[in-house]
């Protein structure tokens, strides 16, 4: 926890490069365009022009997991970097200069030519759940190349998307940087990102929790869908002691951070909810803004908390606002 | 008044077509860019992209002063048509889509290769004002061969953008486009843009609402601006009688439509003010709305102002909910 002092970064993010494109839906463009609420899926270009023609009027906004909790590392006055792909195109530029304009290190370069940046169409429901259907594009090509070994090397967190195992190059680049990171003596922390990605990877995400992961983020859904049971309390018996630190969220009923014998059960900050799109990536942030700054577990929890409740204020996936006048609560 | 029922389109929206990049800054930011508060100023591309570096994080959104009108309209429910010159580019997908999703006909053909589509840098400070940068790029390329006759002809209303004076081959397009809308005997309406866009152009602009504009949209600065008077009373005198109708907004003051002896005095909608963009643009959505709808100048103010307040409550200049559910009014 004492690394911040000596390394150059916080916290790097590694994870899926995307442009957000944000629309207003009602339940029926759900069941039409067969989409699975409150899911992320992936869809290849063909098929995600098809449901963006059918969208409503749209707002484009820098997105992706692990781009949200690096912008809100920043936001609140932390020393972040990222790693991930984007193309040298329109989405590649707004992308950049959004991450970079916040002091984002940002210096994985843009492909040339190949496929575009990619972009992930985000359907807000009148519930203000947000679905995602995703291209990932140039960002599914991201490998071992991609990873600046001084970046993870400097950086006392590296916070991996669970996200980047669906492209296979990429999953190798993030299990490299996972390597250099524990070989830097820094700490390793993942995402389960999504229940549907778990299901696609349980058996590696086991693995990863049991031997890699040092701070694990994630759901309640992912966290039961992870360890195949029914109730979060049995996942939660499940996951101590198999890494060192859980976060486990559950929406408005807050969230339980787990380390060792350690529980703490944080409440939800209260939140006027508009669009839950970035909620857990903030949360994210949150929590390791405070624990790369020294601060005790129940306060990072509500740093966590804080984070979340701004982002789904408001329509898009990271701060409007600047997270800088809280970062010294619990200093 | 009675024409929509015979008319193919309500009102066609001639403009430059522009997508919105929105960013929250300080007041320092406007200093130190040295952008006139409040305004809209033209800039080159290189101008453009130096702006933008020293942005904040951005949300990018389709716009145009006409663009967000005619999208108002179709919000109402009403019938609108585009004209607008983009490129075959990113953001001219963009704006196309969230035109077309909405119903808005927008036919014009996108330019390929050239200047790429035209971009507004919105400045956003604390008091909720915006000034805005407009690099026009190939929406200032708009001219004649534009102008499709057949959709003048069929549209009740013509609504032309003062902002399109600007640029030499559109002025002479949206000319041509007024005569055709009066041969066949529609009405049409302008808007006067901005203050220093009253500034560059007011011979024309005196000329055109003496002879040519049959329904005159202007702000207290825009209309004290054109007849280089000191008070909002001194300019309301001078434009009654030079066009048939003239709505003068006053911001939270409301406003005044003028139509020769009648003349009414409208509360603005009480609203949490987040961002000004678009309010003026979604005025006259509301009134020509009403309009063409058959609606008392009274009815059309009340509508006008509705939907200005829904506008300025969140970022972005187009509605963020659907009007529909107010088209009724005064029916």
């Amino acid at each position: 926890m004492g690394r911040s002092v000596v390394s150059r970064f916080d916290v790097v993010c590694i994870g899926n490069a995307l442009v957000d494109v944000l629309s207003h839906e009602d339940d029926a463009f759900v069941a039409r365009t067969a989409v699975e609420r409150g899911t992320m899926g992936l869809v290849d270009e063909a098929r995600s022009n098809e449901i963006y023609a059918e969208m409503s009027p749209a707002i484009e906004a820098s997105g992706g997991s692990a781009g949200n909790t690096a912008a809100g590392i920043a936001s609140f006055g932390g020393r972040a970097a990222y790693i991930g792909r984007v193309a040298d195109d329109t989405f590649g530029k707004l992308f950049t200069h959004d991450l970079r304009s916040l002091g984002v290190h940002f210096e994985s370069r843009a492909a040339i030519g190949g496929l575009p940046t990619g972009r992930c169409l985000v359907i807000i429901t009148p519930d203000a759940q947000r679905t995602m259907c995703t291209y990932l594009g140039t960002g599914a090509e991201l490998d071992t190349s991609y990873i600046d070994e001084a970046v993870v090397e400097a950086a006392a967190v590296t916070y991996l998307e669970g996200y980047v195992w669906d492209p296979p190059p990429a999953k190798g680049a993030v299990r490299h940087a996972a390597a250099v990171a524990h070989r830097a003596d820094n700490r390793v922390a993942l995402t389960l990102s999504d229940p549907f990605c778990v299901d696609r990877h349980r058996e590696e995400f086991l693995e990863l929790v049991e031997h890699d992961v040092d701070i694990l983020f994630a759901n309640e859904h992912e966290i039961t869908s992870l360890y195949e049971v029914d109730t979060f309390d049995d996942a939660l018996q499940r996951v101590r002691g198999h890494c060192e630190i859980a976060a486990l969220t559950r929406g408005k009923h807050g969230s339980v951070i787990v380390h060792g014998d350690e529980v703490h059960v944080i409440d939800a900050h209260p939140a006027r909810v508009i669009d839950t799109t970035g909620a857990g990536d903030l949360y994210a942030a949150g929590f390791l803004f405070g624990f790369t700054h020294g601060r005790d577990l129940a306060m990072c929890g509500r740093l966590a908390s804080l984070a979340a409740a701004e982002v789904i204020s408001h329509v898009a996936a990271r701060p409007a606002v600047s997270l800088a006048e809280w970062a010294a609560a619990g200093d």
